[in-house]
């Protein structure tokens, strides 16, 4: 495994890293947002590629492009704490993480190249993902009954060929499939369906023959470029060179992915329900209801109040567990602790934003009933609060038996 | 006042009543059903009203229609207690109570007019109402800062003209508003905004000069025929006939209508939140994860126990409500009770649903999605949480100062 | 088993039924509260046996005695639905239950009795008991890792002795043995811990050799007489006579005293609760803080409206469960969903009760603490919440698994 | 005002601080813990301040003594952030933050005099306090109509008299102030019940005459020495060397007291809450139901996770105010959020606690239901939750307000 940024590279000191959080928030208030608002969260309807090329040219111009990625790649090089603060005020807009190019998958998907690639890989692959040039995808998830909450589960093979790999299998809700430029495939190279080894991670570009993207689930949420589609492997053959990493360390890998590509979710819908948050307090202090601002009225205080709370304590939360990922840590609870609380908390932000508008608030007139459909599916994927509550509490039950000695 | 119906005309024997459940039952499943899920709950798409005539006639053919309306109206004569049961399988389709004539807002004005309906705006309204010929629309939400959550500040104006009453203001989320046939608009003809008295209600035809529908909101649900729309009154002018009940009474009535309306809503969302949980556990006992069906795992129990819960308490408090309205009650508390319970019981139900159905249950591949979009509002309208809340806590205060006599 | 009272025999009409209520609350409000206050709910400091005989004199002399017992033992024979309201008024006071001879574990070993014994052991034990002469436990309850949340584990052992059985084995947590007149005991005749069949009840007088009540667990509550204890049998044999009903059907038996006796819980905590909430809103409306009665402020509203729904679930939640078992059903799905809600709810209701009030909330100068003190075991005896949830959840899938036909 | 700890004197460090950590850790687990353990937590019953002078002795001994306090004064001059993990693991047992002479209200009382006490009250006062020679009391909370959760409401009186003041008046809820050395007395000077201002401190030496200790509230925790007391100020008499402070800045103080108090409240609740934890879930390691042991039921996991969940998040705001505060911010969002989470957080995670361990979690054979009893108030005092919301909501609008130029 590449360690070349094992230690992150940092954006210089405090000072720099506190500008980029004004000049991204200046950026996606006044050149993102408008378009959001137009277009109702809807990036297909807004441009979809289109739009994405136009709104990353202004942050490239800005200096405000792939706030992640490492230097060497032509990004920022920001700390997980670093970014925290900057993607947070990208996801202020459904469309803000798409326009610094630090949307997932892309994102995640170029922290683990910045791991795992091999120079050749990071040359093809990750560095024009770092520049905007393609988008990518990680194709993991697989329909009933492969790979879901259970990684374990994978049922799509690859078997060995002369000089390379033969890939079959089927995959659904790979996000952003439809117009990737490149995969990153799960696939099983050894063991079976309920093992918890045998994967291994393939690269492959858009249009090798024998892959196949079929239909957009149909999902509630709309700001995610090229949907969540279906893909099918139907005898796709890669090349050894193709191989991410080390043959059956697949799982692995999906762990470096996972732990920070969760937190940057976190980040990025944190901004989501603040907005909706600030819409909402906006509302209710200048609308009146029974003779006084609906604000000032105690029964929406208690909205106000606990949704402030619960933005305080996703945002501590997170900045925990990007401290202890920064630290060198595979951060285990603290991730999941941050993931489960913080999406759980920004679904309730975000509703009682809503209940604090009213008919508005259900209405697209507002920006908050958007946001709700788009933030609701996160409650599941990274992996859904139950499959979390069961990691987190084996580990309490795990240093609990250390404790008694049994 | 006419007093032809305050005893609840029962539809005979509680056998009828069972049998009338079971028929209406079958009939959603098999018919309704279907065109549902083909359209996923989008009722425009679906057929509109085109659509709603059809249903309506399957319902007819099967002696189905309408079962809240007074016999003498052509309706079944149901009870609130009868009805509960009859209405929560209709609404285990989104289209289902459309389809039995007995959808918001045309069952509220149905009951409305067999209250308060002089023999003449009986015929000429009430009865193509029940008979399914035409649609109707209430019209009493407005704009910022007029009437919303708090009724009294209603703002549109009805003043005296020969013969009659000249109307002026503006109304918002009149659902049902486009395609309507008529509509019953509250006005104030004596006080000032902020008045608890001095509204008054009128109907007028679809197509009368200086009625307007404007833009519908583009809200979140789409189950709804006619959407929730602005309606402009212009120099609507209407003559003394058009009254409805007595002048200055309209607040009054409004309550007549709103009690039960709150009740009827909460038994056909329940429907929809038992299909929604329904699916999902069988859902849950078909996919497995970590080795077993997902429905034995202990995370998913507790979300299948809540459910049952919720959905039982939600079912139980209806119908103390519906036995207290039928003993000819007033049943304000228990009806604030039971919507706000009934609607944060069904959201929860719905959102447990998607949860339990991972990726799936935010798609609309499963119901459960869009049956999560139409009962989002519910915690809204028929008074948000929060001003039942308020109206609960005030009545229990108003009962501790008697008790201390204070 | 005897059947004699399959049929809940009622008190006559519901006039009757009514009239009893009215009664008891005068009996309990102004005989047996200011006992409870002047004592802070502690029993034993009340005058423990002494003070249940005096209360229970005055409770006869009313004409209130065991509302629940058969009219042939010499009690008012009330159904299931009409004991809920008399219940609940005398769980008003903690000592109410007590003062009417309708606590726990009584009222419940006489419902056990009732459907279970024979006319001797009737004569013997269950006569007495209902007149209030004696007291009696239920010992079922063992350590761990005997019968608890799990009654299969039942650890205690009866073996065939000439003429009888000998039983050895420990229990705890058994309510009222300090002082009981005889033991209702749970014993395996067959198989072994973890098997669900195999338990038989046998009576066993106080005082037998071999039989021997060990210390008071301490726990939190302090309003039952007799308190929970362990008890130890060793070597305690009894007759053959002393088997209650069939041997090897104890566990039967357990659930047809437990549904029931979880309802009676429900309703005599939830007058408990009850008081708590009503001494909390007269607090809330002579209190004024920041310039208004502390009732009026929107913060307290909250608590106050989530009470009266809460009070108001659980009661008809109860209602529904009581209908149930006066139909005949076992009425499990009912029942635990009751239970669950119900001692949930009562613990939320005097939680907030506590919160209304502050300071005052958690001292001995209002009765808010001592009964938050008496109601938070109920979520753990009578089956935890989480025992509950997931028989609930077992049982909807089963019909799930019967729909889909897996 | 003294400024000469503005900015925190700090421990040295963070070596040492660990360090601290650790020792008090141990100190704690061994000396401590099992005194607490022997007497349920009830102080009185376990020695009172002969106990008290006892468990400060060790910490002396240890170098453990007063972390919080100045090290002029002879503490170890931690900062808020530095103290966290000290006072948590003081709050280990419920005795620990006496035993390092760190519990309320001497630990909040120090830190005021630390902020506002000229050096004669410094040297008369603080530095024995410091030193576990005297306690001291706060009071401040009067009884109703005076000042509660609204200061301002502050009632008690004081006089000019010839070289100094007069105070008459009551107080109630004054923790420790049975046997305490020394009383900060919170009076008017100015204007009348109901003004924010015109409030005074002074200092008064137990003895005084007019001074008279009532009775101690029977509230539900027993941990704290000195109880919780009525207090009479009748011609009680001070010079004017006992103003502390400035005349009319009494109410100023009050919040340069309460913030970081409420938050070293936390800390110490905090520990109790841990414990209660750990407690259970090693409880839940080793005991078995259905088949397998209680931590690996997925209902049992759900509680687990919570509390991890619960216990992180509580932990990380409440670091996030203590860098506020260490930063010389008034920090009162902050607190607030960290003490309203705190506060509910800290009774939920033992709440569950209880109900891990089933009926051994109701009883003193376990430390939980204990620390149940003592962590309840402080969802009231400090504050109560529903305050704090109110004022977390008013800042929030403010800064709407702000955005909105409105």
């Amino acid at each position: 495994m590449s360690s070349m940024i094992e230690t992150p590279v940092k954006a210089g000191g405090e000072a720099e890293a506190t500008d980029l959080v004004h000049r991204t928030r200046e950026f996606i208030r006044s050149e993102v947002l408008p378009v959001d608002d137009r277009f109702d969260g809807d990036v297909t309807r807004a441009g979809g590629d289109d739009l994405r090329r136009e709104l990353q040219e202004g942050a490239r111009r800005r200096g405000l492009l792939a706030p992640h990625a490492p230097v060497e790649l032509g990004g920022l090089g920001l700390s997980m704490t670093q970014r925290a603060r900057v993607f947070e005020e990208a996801g202020y807009s459904l469309f803000g993480a798409m326009a610094i190019n630090a949307a997932a998958p892309d994102e995640g998907n170029t922290h683990l190249l910045a791991h795992v690639a091999t120079p050749a890989q990071r040359e093809q692959f990750a560095a024009p993902l770092v520049r905007g040039e393609v988008r990518s995808a990680f194709a993991m998830t697989e329909p009933a009954p492969g790979a879901g909450s259970d990684p374990s589960a994978l049922a799509t093979r690859a078997t060995r060929v002369s000089g390379g790999w033969r890939i079959d299998g089927g995959k659904i809700f790979i996000t952003g499939a439809d117009g990737a430029g490149f995969f990153i495939i799960m696939a099983r190279t050894s063991g079976d369906a309920g093992d918890r080894g045998g994967g291994t991670m393939f690269l492959a570009p858009a249009g090798t023959s024998g892959l196949r993207i079929g239909r957009h689930v149909p999902t509630m949420d709309r700001s995610m470029v090229g949907g969540h589609c279906e893909v099918a492997f139907d005898g796709l053959v890669v090349p050894d060179e193709a191989v991410l990493g080390e043959v059956d360390e697949g799982f692995r890998y999906a762990q470096v992915r996972l732990g920070p590509a969760r937190m940057t979710h976190v980040m990025r819908w944190l901004g989501a329900a603040l907005r909706a948050h600030e819409v909402a307090v906006e509302y209710a202090v200048t609308r009146r209801a029974f003779g006084a601002a609906i604000a000032d009225s105690g029964l929406a205080q208690q909205l106000i109040a606990d949704n402030e709370i619960d933005l305080a304590a996703a945002r501590s939360l997170l900045d925990v567990a990007c401290a202890a990922l920064d630290a060198g840590s595979s951060a285990a609870q603290e991730t999941s602790i941050a993931k489960t609380f913080g999406a759980e908390a920004i679904g309730r932000v975000v509703d009682r934003a809503m209940q604090l508008c009213g008919g508005m608030g259900v209405s697209a007139d507002l920006p908050i009933a958007r946001i709700a459909r788009e933030v609701r599916p996160f409650r599941i994927y990274d992996g859904p609060s139950e499959v979390h509550r069961f990691a987190i509490a084996k580990r309490a039950a795990k240093a609990a038996r250390a404790r008694v000695g049994s």
